[in-house]
């Protein structure tokens, strides 16, 4: 089993769900294998009320917390997974398999807790697990705010269309990999680093930037774009899905992002625009 | 991933289930990892025929068979495994955790095509996964058919009352982890036996008998334990749930079933009954 401080800092979000029982269900599982933390990304307030008095996992949905954008939803995680079918559009993400992914989302909670480095930063490691609309997924969009993406593997017939799991049960079966490895002495000393000896040999690179941050440089990104006017010539590069997988692959870290951010103040205090952040 | 065989040759039998819906996510379930013999007893046809038309796992549905009751649902079945939430009631019956018990069911799909001893008797190896209903679960009369049981490890926390699963994301679970554990190379090869050097030297007690067997042998021992007066003096003793944990305990085999039905029928016999099979 996870520890109960690394299943607190594990956030399910759902994104565009539309069934509000599919909300209860996920909630049910989170309780099951003892999750708390649920975000519900909606652009109308109706499912997440709906599946507060329609279910019994009460507490996780009581606790339950109403987002307005994926990256509200993901602003304190270090880590953003999301989920998908497989062939579903054409990936510019790295994908894995549900136990590998599994594997390292776990890696990434025993990382605060465990390594020197995230001490020396001071911050605790969170992660987002996304989970799509029932109809669509998740669009590239929002994918745009994932780090990786995991899949269920799941059986393929000839000739056949690709089916997606049903929400409730691809949560169910997504937490319930994150606890069952966890279970496994074996597999819990392979994936938690080894600490350091000293702070000062860990290496600050592996700490990653808060989406929050990440946000913000996407943010700057846009708005130096758009005042350089790289946004009206090269219209097809500059939707914020490109700009969030740029900003993405420069892979900022904690000591990094401030530096990128301070770099595209500059520039658009240079261009005479005034930042707000 | 399982071979099409193995995957052919396991039925989920869900028992009593309530809520067509349910069926429904169980059958979806079932297509997602590639299952296909989906058998529901119930006292009643509605809920099957409602499932049939509420859901897109059409195929799965449509080939779900109803069941007069679970010796009928179990009886080609050489291992019968039941499904429980821990502390329901006061077992009776091995448990194993979902990861163990899947190895067990798989090594017991793999005999049947690469064990030599299935070859000799000649029966291949069918698995049953039963579900109880959604708020009791199985019966013990239910359980008395079980070889062993299973249960999905969830989280405990103090002082709450006791939470299983919702039925379809139970069985996704317990079908995830089937299929999960059969696409380790290592797994697969520690769970299907070495093929001996010749049939002469495969231990016959490896070969279970059906379920329909043991089933024969259950009514048989019945109908000597009445006409013997042994039910009317111990009756406690004497319930269809007791007599099949009896029997279990035997652990008769393809070869002494045939012996045991023998028996009886002969002591039946000594005793002026005609028994009917």
């Amino acid at each position: 089993m996870l520890s109960e401080s690394e299943l607190d800092r594990v956030c399910v979000v759902l994104v565009r769900a539309r069934n509000p029982s599919n909300i209860g269900a996920v909630a049910r599982a989170m309780h099951d294998f003892g999750f708390s933390r649920l975000r519900v990304v909606n652009p109308y307030p109706v499912p997440l009320e709906a599946a507060k008095s329609a279910v019994d996992a009460s507490a996780v949905m009581a606790a339950a917390m109403s987002c307005a954008s994926v990256a509200e939803a993901v602003a304190d995680c270090t880590l953003v997974v999301g989920t998908t079918a497989v062939g579903e559009r054409d990936l510019q993400h790295e994908l894995l398999h549900l136990p590998e992914a599994a594997a390292r989302v776990r890696a990434e909670l025993g990382k605060s807790v465990h390594g020197d480095e995230s001490v020396m930063h001071g911050a605790p490691r969170r992660v987002a697990l996304l989970f799509g609309s029932e109809k669509t997924g998740l669009s590239n969009e929002e994918l745009s705010h994932c780090n990786w993406l995991l899949t269920v593997p799941m059986h393929q017939r000839a000739g056949e269309r690709h089916v997606s799991m049903n929400l409730g049960q691809a949560a169910a079966v997504c937490l319930y990999e994150l606890v069952r490895g966890a279970a496994s002495v074996s597999e819990s000393v392979t994936n938690r680093p080894v600490p350091l000896p000293s702070a000062a040999h860990a290496p600050p690179a592996e700490a990653p930037a808060a989406a929050a941050q990440l946000e913000l440089i996407n943010t700057l990104l846009a708005e130096v774009m758009q005042a350089t006017e790289y946004t009206r010539r090269h219209a097809h590069n500059s939707s914020p899905a490109h700009i969030r997988r740029l900003v993405r692959r420069i892979g900022a870290d904690a000591i990094d992002a401030p530096v990128w951010i301070g770099i595209l103040k500059q520039i658009l205090w240079k261009l005479g625009r005034n930042p707000e952040d």
